[in-house]
């Protein structure tokens, strides 16, 4: 591909002195240090026209497009290949509100857009925008469409791809596909909006969308109830659900290896037990007008105990009490990060087969090695976060031989119980192989054929989901 | 193209002799008389494995395949264009439940289950497939899929798209997609699922199909709100939230043209006004545990009295109520289609926009001639079916003169206010050249890649939703 250099005076030409920022090593990092990028050359836009003329360049000169949001992936979607010297497009100047219609629920947002100062966007017109994931302070919502981004409340009101109503896109010619709408339902023609989300850059730069927003529940409640099992943790789940419908916002499970974590790395994060439990679930509901969800958790706890579901448990009693329980969960990402893993994986399978997942995983594991394994994360859309550490008093260094055996081991358990090796985080290029490897063939061609068709040239984000062709 | 007699006998060579049927005249009409085939050959496959040899063999010979669900699309989705001799595939053959997984809230079934049916299975393991439409009965949920079909529950469950977590496909080749998984979250690639969802056959034909259940609310309630006018009925709806949450199961406009046409074409239907009121709202609420909804719509009618956003009222009071109130909204297409419209059309706008619309849309059609327009729908989607009726005494041939002009006036507003010309149904062949004409022309280039890159042969359902090339 032809190197970013051949057209560092076209932009120059084409676009405002302010669009041109030093290349810091951040847009060359990602959080893992998995990926470093060789350099290239960075633009920052400030609107769509300034984006679509870039690539438009770019496009005409064969030059590969890596797009940036927050640089918060974890598969290295947004650092290029080995030897490729892109057009780094970083969207952080597009960071703009476009417009709040809060008797729609919808809100339209540039792609550079803080998820988190869209949380206060929506708080400011009481409403609640509902995807939250652990990097949200420096995430932007076009990454987050662009990896179709999971988190914490997906079981409730779904991932990123279910909050978004409309998309403007720079297409890989430059081309700006106006597909902004407000529309809750619109029928015509391909769904070129659910194609664009999850394609990790690969086929277009999102520019700005239209997210839904909902009504804020009138009361939230937590608890952590310790469970015997994670076979018990789903029957919760399913008598959660009898209780309060479709009201669980949150539903995640941890294993106390977390909690072992949290206490090695992080003795500033409060535990409410002393001998941390086997398993737990920490459990949101918001509820409507006219009910106690304290009260509806103790009847929850009260019928669970009664059926043998949890041991024991907690309801939280005031707003700090609720911040102390998320802090548990919130923090074992980065205690995780501290211990140093030898593998992380985020897979998802049939919810009814997470407890056989777990059990045959760790199995699996304990016959590779002495390793201490965190499964943790969202029980609730069958989604763990299934990561692999050494041995106490090891490091990972110690284990890179084995490495490739974990990996293989978690990968074939997760496609023999018909689940998927990358539940949230996307391809990027940790993953392009696994999905070479444990992806159906004639899904894997038709995803080729439909980046052969909407990128001919190949340009933009080479290499990430699909192999560079 | 290559006519399907061509391949008839290669078919009957491959399939065994339970998959032809004859071709009875249904399945070259359509409801709403527009359309009509000029023959074909017939096939009812009983596998996956069937479908796939046939339309490998179709594809071979390039001869054009339409796939056959129920059969009431409303766009003639469903009927060959004129002169071409199709195959004619129906998946009536293929009705088998695969699986049924209440403890993830999953449904496998084939394509030809019809959505009714669907309904039933749900309800007997306790749970709800809330998909209805009013063709329920004999819809069949790959058509459903293929056209992404939404009617009354959209508002709170989503339409089709929303239900599906997974589809088995035969692609154009004949190849098989097996993408019939029952994970909530997989971010293995580009979302092929959603491209296939809503593309009226023209990628491939769907075989099976893995689908969302949800737990039933443990109690329901409607009410029948009479309003002053649109914005009230907005009004109306967002005070309804701030009650209930995301707990509306259908919100529903009618004005009184729809009771009119009722009194004159059906007069069986129980209508509770003796003058019918100027515009109402129909609306469901499914309540959780320890409420009672007929508390909640009596707060509710209370606060909205105060307001001025409804005028009178009724609250079901039992299952019969309940049912005669949702007999005026159900019955209302059925007595359209006895008077017979000039021009039909299924509409969105943004939701704020919805007084505008009608507003300024009867102002065109009052300018046009002396008309009757039934504006109803679903509201709570920004989705009206705003259908143009003759005036009293007259009959639509002697509208044929102003039958564009009807349809160019709608269509222009309906564009000038950043809506969609087919909210739920589809584009099929009635609206093709409305999306070429209104479309995105960036939108459109992108179809037609995608349609080329996966059908190169231009088999699969020619002319549907893209003109056939």
């Amino acid at each position: 591909m032809t190197p970013v250099t051949m057209i560092e005076g076209a932009l120059r030409d084409a676009l405002p002195a302010a669009a041109f920022r030093d290349l810091e090593p951040r847009y060359l990092e990602e959080p893992r240090g998995r990926y470093k990028g060789e350099g290239g050359f960075l633009i920052a836009p400030a609107s769509t026209e300034e984006v679509s003329q870039a690539v438009k360049i770019a496009y005409e000169a064969g030059v590969p497009v890596v797009p940036y949001g927050g640089g918060t992936g974890l598969v290295g979607g947004q650092i290029a290949g080995e030897g490729v010297q892109p057009l780094i497009l970083s969207l952080e100047r597009m960071n703009k509100v476009r417009g709040v219609y809060p008797e729609e629920n919808v809100l339209v947002a540039e792609a550079g857009c803080i998820l988190q100062d869209l949380h206060g966007v929506a708080d400011g017109v009481d409403r609640l925008f509902p995807l939250s994931i652990a990097a949200k302070g420096s995430a932007r919502i076009g990454g987050n469409l662009a990896t179709n981004a999971g988190g914490l409340n997906v079981l409730r009101y779904g991932n990123a791809r279910d909050l978004c109503l409309g998309l403007e896109v720079v297409m890989p010619n430059g081309d700006i596909w106006n597909g902004l709408t407000r529309l809750r339902k619109d029928n015509t023609g391909y769904d070129l909006r659910n194609l664009m989300i999850g394609s990790e850059g690969s086929l277009g730069v999102i520019t700005a969308a239209a997210l839904k927003l909902f009504p804020k529940p009138a009361h939230e409640g937590t608890a952590l109830f310790v469970v015997p099992s994670p076979e018990a943790a789903l029957g919760l789940l399913a008598m959660t659900r009898a209780h309060v419908g479709e009201q669980i916002s949150a539903f995640e499970i941890m294993h106390r290896q977390g909690w072992d974590f949290l206490a090695e790395t992080m003795p500033q994060v409060r535990l409410p037990y002393a001998e941390p439990p086997e398993w737990c679930v920490l459990c949101d509901i918001g509820l409507g007008r006219g009910l106690d969800p304290a009260e509806a958790l103790e009847a929850l706890f009260a019928e669970a105990f009664e059926a043998d579901l949890v041991t024991d448990g907690l309801i939280a009693q005031s707003e700090q009490q609720r911040i102390d329980l998320w802090n548990i969960r919130e923090n074992i990402p980065e205690a995780n990060r501290l211990i140093g893993s030898v593998s992380s994986h985020d897979i998802s399978v049939p919810l009814s087969l997470i407890p056989e997942f777990i059990r045959r995983g760790n199995a699996a594991m304990a016959e590779i090695g002495d390793m201490r394994v965190n499964a943790f994360g969202h029980l609730g859309d069958g989604n763990l976060h299934y990561n692999i550490f050494p041995a106490q008093g090891k490091s990972r260094d110690d284990y890179e031989d084995k490495r490739s055996a974990v990996k293989k081991g978690v990968h074939d358990l997760v496609y023999e119980l018909g689940g998927s090796v990358s539940a949230e985080h996307g391809i990027g290029r940790l993953k392009v192989k696994d999905l070479e490897v444990y992806g159906d063939p004639v899904k894997l061609a038709s995803l080729r054929a439909i980046k052969q068709a909407l990128d001919p040239k190949g340009i933009m984000n080479p290499g990430a989901v699909l192999a560079a062709s």
